[in-house]
């Protein structure tokens, strides 16, 4: 009962002290490792956040950057922004060095170097990144009746999000950044509801519609002009387990898709098997084995209606 | 090799210049149309963003506006509100139209008096709006159990959100207005994963529950008292294609779903099919045909099961 | 016709007058209930996004918190952080609690007490929700053969963002504050498109991988160590119907999974049935009866393959 | 020397804890009174500063508020900015009140009411204060050759915020209100570096210009349409002195300046005397008697030169 | 008497709309002239406040700009900063175009013209300000004992601060740009309590130090190398009268100053009188009349001292 | 002539390549020294703001921090604001550091080893500034008759932001670091007038009233007990040259002023002379010789009135 209590007291503090020694002690029991020694400064995901938009700004800046540029002034813009990327990517790089370090030094001037060198090796492959992706505009524009123009793919579509972030992620994740593709991909993915691991090997011209549900995973490999629907699902058949009842990681266990192929909404792909070129996936399709190029594999419909 | 290079220089910009001379390459490969002669500023998905919510706290002042709202200070808010939206979505609209035009220039005043005159149009339709709305939250409050009152629906409920997003873009779409009811619906899908194209035309009393992976084409109609689950597809069977293999754009490609139907979860409804009034189609339901009213449609199931 | 008005004349606000007081008329009819009396401020989703965030800190400082934590100062953070956060929460559930009540004046001190002891209560539970995170976290650890850390888990999986917010969600259920678990849910389903109602019991080392599209209802009941990937639904069946035509509302409807149960991606589930403990669900299995512990159900595979 | 401390410890952090024991101890040796119960908030400047932007672009609305104000919108601005100015002004009218009270508990709604109701009068006095406003800024126009315009003045001159702050700050004052009066005048202080204390009586069509250091005492009693330059002091002479060695407050120190007066850059004028209708005091005048009606007081110069 | 109100009308807002037509009332009767046709947008202080910053961040940009500045990256951001502001300045310069014509459309596309022109010259100027500036920040260098470096002078010195603005405004004031040049001597008043009218003319090499309360009067010619002091007025000695009453507009009033004076703290120097190249002019002296070049002016002391 | 040109070429940033040129040019001929080899990031005024802020949080938690602290909260509301200080203090001393040294590498591990080790002393310092600063705000309470609480005086008095922001900016500058005083100091002038160099000496019970126009030298020592009114300059009278004409700097030139003395508003007191203990020195008085204590020193008055 509250009635004998001094009306004065704000019970809502009451417990704080003991919740926090709690929390301390949880924390010292299940996580022993970190903070023992220096401050390990984690990447942060708003960082990260940004990154991309300021890359994206740099690779399409008249959709994605400041409205008011023009042939005179676009190059300080790209040339500004993009600097400003890669000095706050190079910061992150350092830190996701340094997270996957065992006991590096926080202040070790070897993984500032490191940082500053995997930067600016990105930085050097984004023109290529930008072709690819404007053959990703194009597939878009063409695979979708809808759509009315190049600028309203870059502006509207959660597919073309996703395969900008994809592609950025990959790059990174070639490099052997780690963990800073995983945080685009979960960026894109919660934004466009669109999963993509960063590890997918994906080939030009590809294009997502709708896109919501969509997962690709960590071993897939798509090949050139490829179209998915939503709540396509090319993943995991079953996952290997190791002698002591772990999971095995990094195994390939993703389908390949081959050139050309269409699959559409719903449709879920597993294991390690191989669509061949120019198939065809109808939606809802259950598919676990391969499939010769040019097929068209669809789902038997079976549908009881009862009328009134 | 690093080792010979002076450790002072710092690596991180030593490309700088080259990677914006190589995008500015593939800008001007890829992309020629644009940005020759004057500066074309193109609608901004922030802006719309805050537009939209603005026209939200219009609508529904004490759900989406400010918190002290009360009978002597409401219209005001409701006035200042609306007045702030409209100059801001005047400007938007200016912008989408001199997008769309071919070779218009930015500062042709009658780019702003036909923008002036969509938005004064908008803003005419937004007491028939909010009334359609009120009858989508009484059907939202009405169609989920767990629902516990009206607030509780316009505060938590992503169905909400999209239809809200809907009704607005459709607005602006059937007046014309190019790109910006694609960014409105764009912007809804991203947060609720409801994805309705902006020229589909839906009835009122309409409510989508979870909503998650909802498509619902650009020519698809809805009619008075239809209820969706999530992952429900209203989309194309397949795709015109032209003469010269390009897919032919507008043509009348998804359902019609006559009123009081209820969709359940994951159901596909593919092509120019008409779900006659008051029928259910069950959850997973693959329908590419006709029903007659009253109908209800089921997945025949089939599922084995091996026990221990 | 335009061409006879006065062009200095804006007519972008001409009707401003008129929408609001068509507006005023629109509420007025539909709304009658609310604001005759005194302002009542409605619980914030802007304020449960951070206050969430804030807890989120608190219980993961090192993941969520700030940067330069270390032995030192992380007590002082935590502690400072959890009490801007119960500030805010109670004054929350203060709004919460307001609107819930019939006829409450705003300005009753009562609820303010009341609302004090409610936050309290929920920071006593903290330390509690944490341990069972933590075992969440070690789940998808070893769930996900491509997780390679749990601070990987922690920062860029959407399973651990929607379990975050729900446990959270669901200990502000259990205490009877009203609609800001409701908040929290669809804070979490907007940003992860993983929908849980905060009412769903859902047992330790819980597990749910890409995650979009799943669905768990109001009165599921989820065991120890169980597994779900993207597109799950745990739903209803259907919704017993009251005499006047009203649906019921409350009664359990939504599955019961026993322990160590997985379910695969795109699953249906569906009623108050069991699925029993160690059973296995496949993919795009449409479940709506009991299945003894054990079991493994699939998806019989049916696909009409036509070749080149 | 630093040679034999491990390098991974953040030195840093070593004294935090004890630093903030120390200063808990300073705190609590020196200010014994405040904070044993329960939680007092105090007047926030920051509030205020948007309070005062708030209620200028109430009253000079085309100036101060949005750019985009029209006949048509105008009203709703005003009433909007109005209402959110009151809310804000009311809560810290409040917390002033609690502030100046001896023992009254945060939750007395008794306080709320009288919050309101000063809050409402204040409102109530608004239209008036832009009445005395308006023939202040006539007075800077006409006062100044380099003024081009009300705007000008409205936009560019430091004495038109000074007087604005002033005329708020004294209203306030009247009311009785606590703490919010000096919290204003300290503001404008800040920006202008003219120092009005609230408590002064200014008659209207006041002017400073420049203003850099003008101070106008609590007491000063000052008519219609005087002028005054930077630097000068309406101030007291002396201090009158309690048996107790204290100064005594509150009793009339400054300098009653009648109508029509003009007191030139860098006088001092002070004590309880009286500058007579129409005089002009000279820059640099350091005054401390009486001067009557049209006089000329200047600066006997004295001043010695040395050539080459 | 409120004893018979309801307690639940909230008294805040009872007049409210009263306030507003009244506010209403005291706008139309004394500002009858604005906003009776199309919308005048101002031009806004806060704009200005940006642009500036921007500018001085173009002419320093390692100590105003970003801090991750190197020969690679600082052309792009120089460029990227200057198309910014000046896209910024030309829209500010329009509205003050607009602002000071008597009857213009605002949507006159002259008006653009114009202003463009305008800020590209501007634009023009600034490699001949950065050049004046820098003699400016030499001054400042070898002028006060204890400065210990140019860039100590950058970052913490009022003067330097001041006369940045000044030699900005004064581009803008010499080409014809109405108000801004205003506004921005304002913010540097704001800023530093040094007063200088834009249109003062002011030769290289110029240092203040301290500078609170220095006033530059409009038509003030200052030579190279000279140096003031805190206090120190350049102002007019009487204001012409025209037949009317009304003060005459802009007459020479001010003094002039040439090269390699110095002008001690306090000292007021009124009139448009000459002091000769070299003059020293001591603290606290009066002057208005002309000194011969080399003269030393001193205030002639009289104290009086009592002692115990 | 403009006539020629294509209407849609935006002459705006037609120069915009030769600006940023010229501005090159202008920088490599006047600016030969830094930033050849690595980025120098200098110290942000921005920063140090914040710094200051909550150092003056941390001193004075409940006017200056948040407004929910409790006896319950209040330390780790110390703990962790000061935590945060800290850490950006030791980037910003790192920083002054690199400035200041001639050679340095930015990435050397040494600068942030004294960085820490200086800003860990300043921590140790705090508790004692938190005992002086008492002792000034008791001598405003105690000065000024117009104060009516230290509350009043900490929110409200310009001379307690000097007084706080010099004693901290003193502290530092006791323990060696570059720059970051100064910028302290300026910080404090700007936004009340007062300008006191970080190496002056000034005693416990310290009090400025009004403030505006205060100048405080470098060598200054003030003792207990001590009270100054607005613009009195504690200045130097000459400046040493050296022998090659350039100022001597560091040198002893300003006032020595004793306990308990009052220096009334306007007095410039210049040269390195002593004020005796318990003197009073009125308004504008001009002092450059030394003074023994216990003496009243005043100006001679001498106006000259002309009456009608």
């Amino acid at each position: 009962m509250n009635t004998q209590r001094d009306p004065d007291s704000p019970r809502l503090f009451d417990n704080l002290n003991e919740v926090v020694s709690r929390l301390r002690e949880s924390r010292e029991s299940t996580h022993k490792v970190r903070h023992r020694g220096h401050i390990r400064e984690l990447p942060s995901r708003n960082a990260m956040h940004e990154i991309v938009e300021m890359v994206s700004a740099v690779l399409f800046p008249t959709h994605y950057g400041r409205p008011d540029l023009h042939d005179a002034n676009i190059d300080f813009y790209v040339g500004d922004t993009l600097s400003g990327a890669l000095s706050s990517l190079a910061e992150q790089v350092r830190r996701a060095l340094l997270f996957s370090a065992d006991e590096r030094d926080p202040r070790d001037g070897g993984l500032v170097d490191k940082a500053h060198d995997l930067t600016a090796r990105f930085a050097d492959a984004l023109p290529d990144i930008r072709a690819v992706l404007v053959s990703d505009l194009y597939a878009a524009y063409q695979g979708d009746p809808a759509a009315t123009s190049i600028s309203e793919v870059l502006l509207c579509y959660p597919g073309c999000v996703a395969i900008i972030h994809h592609r950025i992620a990959n790059a990174l994740y070639r490099l052997g950044v780690p963990l800073l593709p995983r945080l685009i991909a979960d960026i894109a993915h919660s934004s466009t509801g669109i999963d993509i691991h960063p590890a997918a090997t994906i080939g030009n011209s590809f294009f997502i519609d709708h896109g919501t549900g969509v997962v690709i995973g960590e071993t897939a490999i798509i090949g050139r002009g490829v179209r998915l629907y939503q709540a396509v699902t090319l993943g995991a058949k079953r996952f290997p387990v190791e002698a002591d009842g772990a999971l095995t990681k990094g195994v390939p266990r993703h389908p390949i898709v081959e050139d050309d192929v269409v699959i559409y909404a719903g449709a879920t792909v597993l294991g390690r098997i191989t669509i061949g070129k120019g198939s065809t996936i109808g939606g809802n399709v259950w598919l676990t084995h391969d499939v010769p190029p040019g097929s068209n594999v669809s789902q038997a419909q079976m549908t009881s209606t009862t009328g009134m």
